[in-house]
């Protein structure tokens, strides 16, 4: 068939909007019509050439949502007329990491998706002149329609809107799970967040959720500060405004009986390696946990001196939110739906395809949180 | 009193064993007769010079164990005869480290114990012509007699023999409880601990209690792979025989199941910060926990690509094994004392007080595990 897309045709031009060919679903795989899809800095990422494995042509677009028009042979899971999210972090429930309990990092088809490859080794996209046009992320939601393998699409409630929805294909699951799957916060707890863009307002309204006392802020940005209190942020810290931002954070969370300081839990959502070092070093001695959210630049390295593990703080990191797709998707659509989660004022703009490019200069701006494509 | 100590006059000078004047124990102080004390790396660490945080004079040595003579005032948990472990990790039960339940990190006196000083901010050691003498590590048990705060005492069973157990006093502690109390080790896991020393040893019988099914040991020494046999190792790798150590490591975990492998934990108990790094990469992607033990030189740091982070793995560290001191350490000694663990084999060396200097050049040559001196 043929389907509307936009094809990153090499790094770092605009995004071209253009008729492809798009094959039916092989054995394992579901046709999706994908009805709406935010657009997110790892798309940027990519598209910029900036991502030493960026892959062209390319479909990009991972965050999205949509409907099942066809199931390849053998699937089960899925009929025509299901709502799905596609997932990048598929669930296969059969593989050593998905079988562990411990990782929701499924490697069932890393290979061939890193690849920009279905898992039969081949492309389903194609240029009208036949030239193959890679996935992006197993999901290549800048499509009208797309071939996804069954265990990377979650199935949701049919009256979830797809416009708000399709966040949860990311950034809301990475920065709500970095809280409760990846950090596991506690009622009462103290958090800092860097970076109060999506994903930080992600991870603060986690922390809202979770029941956390004090939820610091950090951004360079004062304008940021009043959407990140809406969505639970109790202090807010500039770090070009105080001396030393790790000492800022640790005397907010001082009391008369703890005069250490620290926060139980940080996240870094910044994705710069000066930061992520400040949000370990501002956590807790003898138990403080900081999350890296953020994806770096090629090359960069974390670094600080190993005395800040020994004295008690564990460095880690989460993809996705530490979230099972299949499984944890469905219940993130129903608390948005429920009101438990706010997603709605994070959809700063809407777009149609045609005018995709524009959505990448929104983000580059900084003027939106997400901007979201409606086919 | 007068008592016989070791004394460190000047960083990297030998020790000087010589009569000390002791003051008795103040209010919540006792007065300890040291009757066996291990020579621990930290020692030769600050007596070198290394430590930048090293005090002089002082009378070093961490690793004790002795019996009660006096009590000072308020003292209500320990009586003369007590046997007794010094702790340089107290545990006083009352501050926002201990009552937090997260971390054996007791606060109650770090700030004058980093200053070589008693918790009233004066030493109880002096030199014959008046020179005050610091405390180390708030222990000091290269004295025949030491005074030491209550809450940084812990009464062990008094059939328990002097010159075995004071190794618990920090050797065997650190690295039974970095397996035990840091990783949380459990039944089936797979583990890498780098460094085949005294600390390696009991990573290893820490994990054989644990239950660990491949315990992989790790040194450039090949050496140090018969006794490590003998605690529980179960396969070896020297880094100067393979190519790339981390791959070597990882496919030895490799299963049928599992094609991706890494340990489930690993140790580094090197205090190299290049080996710290190889430690954390070598662990499973999505669970992977890498625990440092290790001290490493002043200013030195560690690094990664927060990748490894973002898949998974956790990196941490330990101080005393994450033992509550006075909670914990009785157990050991029971343990020991059951047969559960072993400590006779790792007392290579005995001595006098007046041979101190031996032991310390034992442990430069590489020829101890553990030199103890008895009184
Ligand atoms: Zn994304
Ligand atoms: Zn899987
Ligand atoms: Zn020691
Ligand atoms: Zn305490």
């Amino acid at each position: 068939m043929r389907t509307r897309a936009a094809v990153a045709l090499e790094a770092g031009k605009p995004l071209e909007v253009m008729e492809v060919e798009l094959e039916g679903p092989k054995k394992g795989e579901v046709l999706v019509e994908i009805k709406a899809t935010g657009i997110c800095h790892t798309d940027e990422f990519t598209r910029s050439g900036d991502d030493p494995e960026g892959l062209f042509p390319s479909i990009l677009g991972h965050e999205g949502a949509g409907v099942v028009v066809e199931v390849g042979e053998g699937v089960t899971t899925l009929k025509p007329g299901d709502h799905v999210i596609p997932l990048y972090t598929p669930e296969c429930r059969e593989c050593a990491s998905c079988l562990s309990g411990k990782t929701n990092l499924c490697t069932a088809i890393r290979n061939t998706q890193g690849q920009g490859l279905m898992p039969d080794g081949t492309t389903r996209f194609k240029m009208l002149d036949g030239t193959p046009i890679y996935h992006y992320m197993g999901c290549s939601t800048f499509a009208n329609h797309t071939v996804m393998p069954e265990i990377a699409l979650a199935k949701v409630r049919e009256d979830a809107p797809f416009d708000k929805i399709c966040y949860i294909g990311c950034g809301v699951t990475t920065g709500i799970g970095a809280v409760i799957n990846t950090a596991g916060v506690e009622i009462g707890a103290t958090a800092a967040v860097f970076g109060l863009g999506g994903i930080g307002l992600n991870v603060i309204q986690g922390l809202r959720m979770a029941g956390a006392d004090k939820i610091i802020g950090v951004d360079l940005n004062d304008d940021k500060a009043e959407m990140a209190k809406k969505f639970g942020m109790t202090h807010f810290v500039n770090p070009s405004k105080v001396e030393n931002t790790v000492q800022a954070i640790v005397d907010i969370t001082k009391t008369d009986f703890d005069q250490i300081g620290g926060v139980d839990y940080s996240f870094d959502a910044t994705g710069n390696v000066k930061v992520m070092r400040d949000a370990l070093e501002c956590s807790h001695r003898g138990w403080g946990v900081s999350v890296i959210i953020g994806v770096a630049p090629a090359g960069a390295e974390i670094s600080t001196r190993p005395f800040q593990l020994v004295t008690g703080r564990v460095w880690k990191g989460t993809a996705f939110g530490g979230a099972k797709g299949r499984t944890d998707v469905p219940k993130m659509v129903e608390w948005y739906m429920d009101g438990k989660i706010e997603i709605d004022s994070m959809i700063t703009h809407k777009l149609k395809l045609e005018d995709i490019n524009e959505g990448f200069e929104l983000m580059h701006a900084g003027k939106s949180i997400r901007a979201v494509v409606e086919f």
